[in-house]
């Protein structure tokens, strides 16, 4: 299963994997000695930092990664800003100076300058950090690929068989040897059955981030790529007992869900994804999700819809598979 | 324009959505009187609010809205944390102070204190409040729809007709009455033209949240439902004249770029959403967005795809149009 955690992983580069990394040494957290320390100098570590590149940041989310030198070393240093408390908004409104930006109307913008002790960055360094780190941590920028059915025939197909990717941990689950706790619905039939799981991602603590899986029982489907109208059953199927069987465990309805397959998936095994509506589960995003209830209205109005369609998917800068559609001059 | 407008905020309940608003008005900027005024009192406003509820926050995205009091009036008050700025950071390296929370073998994190006007919060102000402004920016939870060709007749399309949802605002962009000097590109044929310009909730600081709307001229067309194979020569213009404009202006490849309409859209006059490939903007996910060059395929091989298609979405629980669906008993 390591390759697709990988694969997975690679998904959501956050501060969260890494923050969760921290955390789970925090028991160490008294027992430092030597580099960057505890001693008052520490207080302005970054005074020395020397930034050498952004290697990724999100307006939205309000983080930055940069890679640069601290003495000679390398390091990653990580900012994110603090969530905003509810506890601190009365310190925040009234400890706090406004600069007028705009006005109109009952619409007014300001820009707030908060004491600093209210308005923290919380911190990561990462020191000295090695090619691997500063890797991890760099965007990678994805370019959107076109893929029409001539070229899955003559340019992904060949590339999933020659990588032979391995499916074996999902076998490892169909064949209850291993995750058999885990599971959350099977139905057992061979032709129109699967099994529904939690994702990884999920960590099953509270609903507003439902994330489950579908994987079903047949084993010669690779993908979207795979259906025709043969396939409306098992659809179907899916669609329907995934569906009452959330609702079942969960107790959440149906229109709370979107139900989704992945093009590319991460895997070549047919599975569905299943997440909670206004969830913005990575990759749930128009140009990689197609939804289940699409691709089966699509196939009853055209057995071959995804056979002959021209699909579009977007791949990231290191993906093998982006190397093969520039070679054959596809992008 | 303000229903519009309104609608537009309640889809994504975003900061960004209100300061189109704010900015769109920007013209009339200086004419206030009344009110939060621009005097120096103006930079002291907060303190006298009082909270009385958190309607909605995000620690992802570090925003916070809140419901409260500014002396007798109701009011809004919305708190976002700016990015963080890659220009801003060595005067935030060498200025701000840490504080060591924890430290084990390459890892370290810390609580950075930094200079108040290097770590801003943008704060929207709207006073006096009403009902409507309160309901919308309360977090609402979202259903998703499944809409037939035959609801959208009996259902949506006399929804629609009957709110009669101002676009008077669109009008005046497209006949240059306001907002002309933000057209990025125009091509002004009746039939096929279109005007690109940047979406309010893009600051055009950077590509990396890039975010264009491209408005058609003729002014018939309300959304999907309407549109059939006679649109193909306009929508194939506004994907590929759009794309070359981003391109021309921003220098931002083709393959970089999500091109998509929505469905049900903010305002029914036919927009195209042209965004940052690896930006999540809000709205880009499956159940809402439709790859224009999906929609160009689907019309292609159906003319009428999108007249007898199902199509699914999700409306917000205070949609006047989910409770027309819940009349009707489809929900």
């Amino acid at each position: 299963m390591a390759d697709t955690a990988a694969k997975r992983e690679t998904d959501s580069v956050g501060t969260d994997e890494l923050s969760q990394r921290v955390k789970r040494a925090k028991a160490d957290n008294e027992n430092g000695d030597g580099g960057v320390g505890k001693d008052p100098e520490s207080e302005h570590i970054l005074s020395e930092f020397k930034t050498s590149t952004v290697l990724s940041d999100s307006a939205r989310e309000k983080t930055i990664f940069v890679h640069g030198k601290l003495g000679d070393q390398e390091a990653v240093v990580i900012l994110e800003k603090t969530p905003i408390r509810e506890d601190d908004l009365a310190e925040l409104f009234t400890g706090s100076r406004l600069k007028l930006e705009m006005r109109n109307d009952i619409y007014s913008t300001y820009r707030l300058l908060a004491p600093p002790q209210l308005n923290e960055i919380k911190t990561t360094v990462v020191c000295p950090a090695t090619e691997k780190h500063i890797k991890k941590y760099q965007r990678q920028e994805s370019s959107l690929v076109e893929e029409t059915g001539e070229d899955y025939k003559s340019i992904t197909l060949p590339y999933i068989q020659k990588q032979s990717f391995s499916v074996q941990w999902v076998h490892n689950i169909l064949e209850k040897k291993a995750e058999a706790e885990r599971i959350v619905y099977e139905d057992p039939d061979p032709e129109v059955g699967f099994l529904l799981l939690p994702d990884f991602k999920w960590d099953q603590k509270q609903v507003d981030d439902l994330y489950l899986i579908a994987i079903v029982h047949q084993r010669d489907i690779r993908s979207l790529r795979d259906l025709t109208s043969e396939h409306l059953p098992l659809l179907q199927n899916i669609f329907q007992k995934g569906k009452e069987a959330v609702l079942q465990r969960y107790s959440l309805a149906a229109s709370k869900l979107r139900v989704y397959l992945h093009y590319q998936p991460s895997y070549y095994h047919l599975h569905v994804h299943f997440t909670k509506l206004g969830y913005e589960a990575p990759g749930c995003g128009v140009e990689r999700a197609h939804l289940l209830a699409d691709v089966i209205q699509n196939l009853q109005s055209d057995p071959q819809y995804y056979k002959t369609r021209t699909l579009y998917f977007p791949l990231r800068a290191d993906d093998g598979l982006l190397g093969k559609f520039k070679e054959a001059g596809r992008l």
